[in-house]
């Protein structure tokens, strides 16, 4: 693991993502120095209550000094600024990463910031959970997963490697892809399903003869599902809308163009339609589970989970 | 126990829910007799090795003879046919009734068939999995969950009492309202969750730029939840959409007036109106785990469950 070592780690934003790579490098011993900035002294105190670096700052300007790897982790709107902070003190050499959910947009907005000095590598680990801020990662978040680079052409191949070997040390296999098809990929498989699941349960809340009670109880026949990615933190997503805008618009076209003809089978009571539009469905839980990509149990494991949860009656 | 025990009970299909049924009814001994009637030989002989009742036969009418409790676990479409095989070997006194998923139609299919003498009391236990057959059921299915009976106006209160102590034993609470107001909190609870998944997984299949097996391997950023509920069976979502239509046209609706909305606030960049629209479904997620209606932990506890999962490195 000796080559994959960085004497200095600088991590801008200690929220899930970022809390969660303080983790895995302190736990596997990937960095000899973990230094954390935070935009909030809130954030900052809890980081170092739970010991997740080894130096805790405001600046973004101050955490990066000196650092041979520096990993941005906070929502892709605030990429442009966190680039105008660290851009001055980046020692020459150093990779400069981040792990937004969008990528176009933040090499538009941090590219023409950055000095020419370092190694400028857009990456996005595709892990996370419903849950924001340091107490919510962990070391494990990424075992497993992808992690997507889409370096510029260009870049030096040497720094790219060392950034693959990092996130191989943090358990992730790592993928290559233009920052353009990336955008569109993410917008099928994250933006569109988060966006959606925010609709649906938007759309239940709002319901004026279904109580809000009655929406809860009985939400184990579907529903719940979708709270979870609704649960996500709105900035972040407020901030994949704003800066994916174009992939996500065309993904919704093509989800209402599909729900439309759904419809319309449903008011033609067109029964074979619907069975076909059902079945051709299923294989495809199966390949994600064949993947390593979710479990293989029914439910995804929460009736073994769940012993507790009797509520009252009401009868 | 033995104020709710039947002498005889009978299962007219015995799929996820009918044998998570017989399982629950041998072990906490509600019965002293299951017989097991299933269409086809196939799922029956399955049933038989099993062990799942007393007696089996692919003949609805034979297995309610002598029955005090009959309950009907097929796909809804099936019940007037159900309906019409059960009625004449009916034992007066008998409680029928079902656990589909729609309530208004299954009420027009069976009402005017069954005869007089017996007490027909339409039912349906919120809980279940994506997975379906003999195989699938378990007897903790119902545990915690809610059974809505929805039994028409002058129906015998002591029969009801006497179903609604069923559904106790079988570790459910039990709820009662209108067969429309139901098929209303369905639509919006379960059915339209589960068209939206089929919709979001069937729209991924279809798109030409982004390979399947990208959208496979990336599915861990959302998607994957989505594939859990388009893995349920096309008969049973069929025969749903067909037998609510009504009212599952009502919430598609709605939710894609909601959804227009949303698209609108990306096409504008209306950052403020996507935080609103972000920031008020967090709230949902927490009291539906209040209320003991899903895990209290991230990622539904995948995390912790999924040990395995690493796959080949591409770069
Ligand atoms: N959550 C996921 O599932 C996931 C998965 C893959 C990638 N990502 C990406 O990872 C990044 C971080 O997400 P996260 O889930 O770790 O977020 P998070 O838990 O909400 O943490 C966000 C971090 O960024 C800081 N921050 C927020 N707004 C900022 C601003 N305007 N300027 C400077 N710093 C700011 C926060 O600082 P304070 O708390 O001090 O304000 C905090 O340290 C995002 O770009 C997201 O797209 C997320
Ligand atoms: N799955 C859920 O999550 C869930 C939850 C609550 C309520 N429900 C309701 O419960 C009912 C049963 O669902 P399930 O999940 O148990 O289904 P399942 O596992 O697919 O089993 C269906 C059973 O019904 C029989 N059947 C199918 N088509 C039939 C027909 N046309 N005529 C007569 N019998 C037929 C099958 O017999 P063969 O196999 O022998 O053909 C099998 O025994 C449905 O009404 C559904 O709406 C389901």
């Amino acid at each position: 693991m000796s080559d994959i070592r960085f004497e200095k780690i600088a991590l801008i934003g200690i929220g899930l993502i970022g809390s969660s790579l303080a983790r895995v490098i302190r736990e596997r011993r990937i960095a000899g120095n973990i230094a954390v900035a935070s935009r909030s002294s809130e954030t900052l105190e809890r980081a170092h209550d739970l010991n997740l670096g080894d130096s805790y700052t405001t600046s973004a300007t101050e955490a990066v000094r000196d650092a041979d790897l520096v990993i941005v982790c906070v929502p892709v709107g605030a990429s442009a600024k966190v680039a105008r902070d660290i851009s001055d003190t980046l020692k020459p050499g150093a990779i400069v990463t981040d792990v937004g959910s969008t990528k176009q947009s933040v090499i538009e907005q941090m590219m023409p910031v950055l000095p020419e000095t370092v190694h400028f590598i857009p990456g996005h680990p595709i892990a996370g959970t419903e849950q924001s801020g340091p107490d919510a990662g962990f070391a494990e978040l990424f075992d497993g997963r992808w992690c997507i680079l889409t370096p510029i052409a260009g870049t030096d191949e040497t720094a790219i490697d060392r950034l693959t070997g990092f996130w191989h040390a943090c358990g992730s296999m790592v993928d290559r892809m233009d920052p353009e098809h990336h955008d569109m990929v993410l917008a099928i498989v994250s933006h569109l399903p988060h966006i959606i699941a925010y609709n649906i349960v938007g759309t239940a809340n709002d319901f004026e003869t279904v109580s809000k009670s009655e929406v809860i109880k009985y939400s184990a026949s579907g529903f719940r599902d979708f709270t979870r990615l609704a649960a996500s933190d709105p900035t972040m997503w407020r901030d994949v809308c704003l800066h994916n805008k174009d992939a996500i618009l065309e993904m919704l076209a093509r989800f209402s163009e599909d729900l439309s003809s759904l419809q319309r089978a449903i008011r033609w009571g067109d029964g074979d339609k619907l069975f076909d539009l059902f079945n051709r469905t299923r294989h495809i839980r199966k390949s994600i589970i064949d993947a390593g990509q979710d479990v293989d149990v029914p439910d995804f494991g929460r009736h073994v989970a769940q012993t507790e949860g009797h509520g009252e009656d009401t009868l």
